[in-house]
This record gives C-alpha cells, structure tokens and sequence, in this order.
C-alpha cells in the first residue's frame, strides 16, 4: 500500500503543478489542457434498482482521475439518503402478477442531492438497472425530466446499459445514434423519437453524448471519454493501478451477436484483444 | 428493459425450479448443485476509503447471481451508516505532512452491520484501497481482528487489491499462496508470515482464501469463483448480461510487468484476449 500512497502523493504535487504553473511537457491538446485546469461537477442519476456496475466502473475511473484533475461529485435521487439496487415490489403489466426482487442483494449508495437541489452539473451520468422498469411502470417520470431540465446545462450526458432509456425519453437523443444493453435492445429502441440506435457498439459518441452498450461497458466508454477530455497523460497511469485493460475499438460487440440484436454486424470479432493503456 | 424483465422472470422461474424440484438437467457437480440449493450469507467488509471497483466489481457478479442463488449480503463497518471512498485526513508518517485527500470523489456505501453484529457469514470480501493505510498508520486493527475471528467460521475468504493485506495481516495466508495489486507489490508482501507472494497471477486460489490483483481483477476472480460454486449453468449467462468477457487465464498479469514486480514472468503476454463466456 506504500506504493500507492506514493502514488497518490507524487499525484497531488503533480496536480499542484498542473493547476498553478505554466502547462508543462504533455502530448495533450489546448483545450486538454483547459480541462485540465478548470472544476467540473459530475452528477451521477440513482434510483431504487440501480445497477451496481453501471454506476461504479465509471465511478471507479472518475475516483483515481479525481487525483489528478478538479471535480466535486453529487449523486441525485428523487430523495436524499440510502438508495439501494433492489426495486420496489411491482406489477409487470396491468392485472399481472407482482414482481419481488427482494431476493436480489441490496446495497446502497447515498444520495446527496435531491433534482431540486442538485448543483449545475457539467456531466451527467445515467445508469440502467431494473429500476427503470418499474419507473416506467409507476409512469414516474422523475429521471427524464431531471435529464431534460439539465440537459443545456451539461456540457455531456453519459449513460450505461439500459440508462440510455432515460435520456431517450429526456429528448436529447433526438437526431442523435446511440446504444444500449443488447440483452435489453427490443424494448430500449422503442423510446425516444428519431434516434438511430446503433446495433454492434460497445459504445458511441455523438457531441455531447456519450451511451454505452451493458454495465461493464461503462468502463470502456469512460476510459475513453477522459482521453477525450483531459488526454492520455494521466487516464493510462490510473487505468494501470485499477490494472483494467480496456477494450479500445468502439465497434468490438460480440454480445450484440450473442444476443441476436436486429441488424448486427455478423461479420464482427467474438473475441477482444485488449493490454495495459498505453503499451 | 422489458428484455432484461423477461430475463428476471425467467430467472425466478428457474430458481424456484432448482430450488424446490429433483435436479435439472446440468454439466454442475453433485457439490455445485448441493450448493446452488442453500443459503450462503455473504459479507463485505468496508472502511473510509475502500476502492469503489473493489467492491463493487465482484458485488455486481453476486447481485445478477442472486437472482438465481439463495444469497444474502451483509456491508460490515466499524459502525453502521454511510461509509466513503475518501479516507479521513492522516499522517503519511511520523512526522511527516498530514495526507487530505477530501479532494477525492466520495459515494458512500452504507454498512448494515458491525463485526459484533454481522451474522454468521460463508463467504467475506475484503476489498482494499487508500484507506487501508490510514487504518495502518492509526494501528487500527478492526479489519484484521475481523477476519481472524469469522475465519473459521467462513467457506471463503477473498480479497480484491490491497485486501490481502488485511488477509496477511489476520494471519489466515499463513502457508498459502496469495496476490496483490501490483502498483502497491512492495508494501502489500511485507504483511504477513509463510505466506507465498505470486508475482504474476490476475488471482489465486488456494483452498478456502482467493486474492486478486488489483481493482479490476476481482471481476474475474469472482466469475471463476462462481463457476466453481455453482457450475457454468447461470454465471455465464449473467455475464453475458453484463458484458463482461471475462480474463479465464490466471496466470495472465500484463500488469506485473507494467509494475516491474520482482519475479514476474517476463514471458507473459501483455495482451489478453477475452470472448463472451460460453462462446
């Protein structure tokens, strides 16, 4: 643990000198740089039956990145306190039978911030889970809405897995391609209007918005996204203390095949190849 | 969504099958489906300043599997309530500068129960991260304490990262083979008495304890450990669910050579190759 914490000190007088002097040697572009020096306040989504990976990959990622680089979190329920991944008992279709998941493991992440009181947030992270399921069920509409209200606001909007369904229905995937979980395609596409949904993509970028495909997903697409921010100078560092070798071609889905997703591309790998970040 | 809805119906379905009906047709052993047909209660241990990956990598494995197994979680802290990612301000060494790291992003896990009122348990996670130094530099001993006095008791004890230096520290690695983070190697390997340090293994098995290497690792640590519990009938099924291909491979540790641990198989590929499980 000595060479962590060496880490983790060389890290701070690093980011001292990133923050306070003249830029120093970096392959990093201008406006790298200018992200580098400036604050950004993230806000991760979490309702009851958030997905565990889906919030904490890119949260693992953005943790060690917050060594080096300037950002304050909130995480933002409908209320504040104890929000955990198992939903609410529910009824799957009108007359149905009533689905309890309270079989599943329940841990809990804090909210912080209610969509009242939540701060301006420059990215915006929306996890998936079976939570949206029985949202969409009690036609609340609390997640989208919030999404929509912030949307100019954030400079981007990220979702995992079937968090996608969200910003679909916010809006803001209008005119835009996008991706979600392959074991959950057939009912994802539905919502949103004039979105093209992407079949084999482990991720995809379109200006402001970033979706990915399934939970572990969120891992490839945010190591990918804070080299689009900030550059390779420190991400490859802390992809190799986290020691996740990331899945790099955006095109490489193999569940898309495993799942028989409409319109996939066939002659795609199964297989991906992937090593430390920048070796 | 409704696709992952149909999954979980499905998966109930099934589980009450399993649970309550002579066994299925099925490539598990008769211990694999003894297992699948009890309870095991599952603990987490958790500290200010536990790696969010750590936890919660293996915890997503676990909450899709108890869709299927009869599991129950308990989040162990020195006291209930939220526990976060940020360690509390501490002396790097006598001394020496006080080490903040407030600047850190923060989500809270909530711990349920205490070590003196967590429930038998079968199964203990130990995760690591920076705030296993500050209990080091405090001589604070909780964790280790923990560990000694629910060893025995325990099936498994399994770490992810640096959590195997509460392992050593507890005295449960003695005459065993265990792994670390190889970014913290130095420090981790000093703990401990007759234990066998693998300088290059993404985990190790022996007997009733498993260690991961670093962060991410334990994501593939916790799908091979599912498939020796349970058999292939589920796991592969959930992790194709969660798009994870999984590193099969043990001994595949690019990240020993990344780190420059003494020992480490120079012959290793840097490269992993990895498909959906199953496939």
């Amino acid at each position: 643990m000595r060479g962590f914490s060496v880490v983790v000190l060389s890290a701070v007088l690093h980011y001292v000198e990133v923050a306070f002097s003249s830029p120093i040697a970096s392959n990093a572009t201008a406006a790298q740089l200018a992200n580098r020096k400036r604050h950004w306040s993230i806000g991760y989504v979490v309702f009851p039956g958030w997905e565990p990976l889906d919030v904490f990959g890119p949260m693992e990622i953005l943790y060690e990145m917050s060594i080096y680089a300037n950002m304050t979190l909130s995480v933002i329920g409908k209320e504040v306190g104890p929000v955990s991944t198992v939903p609410p008992p529910h009824q799957m279709d009108p007359g149905g039978p009533i689905m309890d998941l309270s079989f599943l493991l329940g841990p809990t992440i804090t909210a912080t911030h209610t969509p009242e009181t939540a701060p301006p947030l420059d990215f915006i992270f929306v996890p998936g889970g079976e939570g949206g399921v029985v949202l969409e069920k009690q036609n609340d509409t609390w997640v989208e809405d919030f999404i929509a209200s912030r949307a100019d606001e954030a400079q981007y909007l990220l979702s995992v897995c079937t968090g996608s369904a969200f910003l679909a229905k916010s809006g803001v995937l209008s005119g835009k391609k996008a991706t979600t979980n392959k074991s959950a395609w057939d009912k994802v596409v539905g919502n949103g209007k004039n979105v093209t949904w992407v079949p084999s993509a482990r991720w995809v970028e379109d200006g402001k918005v970033w979706t990915s495909s399934g939970v572990a997903a969120g891992l490839d697409m945010t190591y990918t996204f804070m080299k689009h921010l900030y550059g390779t100078d420190d991400i490859d560092q802390v992809m190799n203390i986290i020691e996740y070798a990331p899945h790099q071609d955006p095109h490489w889905d193999p569940f898309s095949l495993v799942w028989n997703v409409p319109g996939a591309n066939k002659n795609g790998s199964m297989v991906g190849c992937a090593g430390p970040a920048g070796y």
